[in-house]
């Protein structure tokens, strides 16, 4: 995007792509911008067959399963060192979700969708007897040898990881409940990724196994069922043309979090840059490289 | 850190560094967590001459002087569409520091200390007549051949630059005053790494001159001025040990804010994984690899 450039098609498509992305990328600008800024209240809403396929449309081009470092590791390509730092990345993201969806319920004036939506946080904190999300992610960090005081006390993430998730935390804090809701639309996108993970990793690593994955396997039917409740919520709720917008750009922003997250971690234990003071797997110099 | 590695040097020294930073990464997690939790209230303060020794050690081992991104910027080795990403990222910081510093000023009861603190705000947005640090970070992306309205879009930057500048805005303003002044404290560490990059930027650079670095040239006076202040305010207002600590967390913090903006910089552009949506140079396919 220079100032030379008029007559460049690099520079057409990237300046479409500008135009396109205003309103996504000023949703997420602190409170002194609004958001979706350029959408005329009397636009022409999209119909609910337009508006789903807008939102698909945004996970095919950025939700995380097209992501190397994901090619990588359900691919049997990374070494043991290279897991653990995901798993313990990751872990972050698993224990602040809870976190997030109780911040979503505190803005939710109708209790017939409190009583929906603390099933999410059921589901991650456990129930009764029975072990929730959390739980279920510290088989996988057991599996692969990392101590839980070390997981749980947070103090080997990336700084970028931190970024991100709190990022989430407080976009859904701050921003009207439907983009809080909508953005957790990556969970349309997320059984396919789940089922190749599970699938991939049991038949690359002689260090995983179906206990330690069992995350996953359980995510495949919640994560399905939560989905369908946002979509229709999406279709239901978002009705004017801002709306919609807002709710893409509350589902870009959230594909922004996850890959985020995944480009720490390749600079860092692929690339092999880890910062200062974060997570040293003890088979660092042996790890896989790819450039 | 691993279960079965009681014995390994590397381990003993990540348990060590994990004692010693767990307060550290503690100090930005959401409200839940209160900061500097392993502090005694009992416990001995620093005196002036360790306390600052501390703040010092932090600048030496986590400030972004140290980053290899500054080191190929510094000495020439990247390529003009590579120095154009840098400052079309930075530019977003160089936005929203204002805006931190008056979330800050917001927080501030002592008249004194706004109308010291104002002088901040007044730097960057300018005085009557006067340009401002924004309006000189122009005459860099100008230099660059960058259009302003792309640049003040924000629309091309890189998600990590987002989250990592916004998640310094939102620490001024959620965590305490002595937190968000001391965060500050970098600009001890600013004056040498900007001689370094107006001597040697003019030096590799035949798109750069004298004329587009002038917002170094004017920081080398601003920033020192203002790290004296903020040192001097640090060394009277945290007196406990438990403030000193929150006040090396703070500094700590920040930097984690510099070196994630320049970790995200070489992943996409030096790398070469540029995210979806993100700038894309046109001298891309030709841009220096260093691995």
């Amino acid at each position: 995007m220079t100032k030379s450039s008029g007559a460049s098609a690099n520079n057409v498509i990237q300046m479409r792509a500008h135009t396109r992305r205003r309103q996504e990328a000023n949703a997420y600008v602190p409170s002194m911008m609004p958001s979706v800024a350029g959408i005329d209240d009397d636009e022409q809403p999209y119909t609910p067959t337009q508006f789903e396929a807008c939102l698909r449309e945004i996970g095919a081009r950025y939700y995380h399963d097209r992501h190397r470092f994901h090619n990588l590791l359900h691919t049997g390509k990374l070494n043991k060192g290279q897991v653990q730092a995901w798993a313990l990345n990751r872990y972050y993201y698993q224990v602040m979700i809870p976190v997030k969806d109780v911040a979503l319920m505190s803005k939710m004036g109708d209790p017939e969708l409190r009583r929906i939506w603390i099933k999410r946080v059921l589901d991650h904190e456990g129930r009764d007897g029975q072990e929730g999300g959390i739980e279920r992610w510290y088989r996988l960090t057991d599996g692969l040898g990392l101590m839980r005081d070390y997981v749980s006390s947070t103090a080997g993430i990336l700084p970028a990881t931190r970024f991100a998730v709190d990022a989430y935390v407080r976009f859904v804090r701050e921003r009207p409940l439907l983009e809080g809701i909508t953005s957790s639309l990556t969970e349309l996108f997320a059984p396919s990724i789940h089922k190749e993970r599970i699938s991939g990793m049991l038949k690359s690593y002689e260090f995983i196994n179906e206990d330690v994955l069992a995350y996953f396997e359980k995510r495949l039917s919640q994560a399905t069922e939560d989905a369908d409740f946002v979509l229709d919520y999406a279709l239901r709720h978002a009705r004017t043309r801002r709306e919609q917008e807002s709710v893409c750009a509350a589902l870009k922003f959230k594909t922004d979090v996850l890959w985020v997250m995944l480009d720490a971690l390749y600079h860092s234990y692929v690339s092999g840059y880890v910062p200062e003071g974060a997570f040293m797997p003890e088979d660092f110099d042996d790890r896989p490289r790819f450039h």
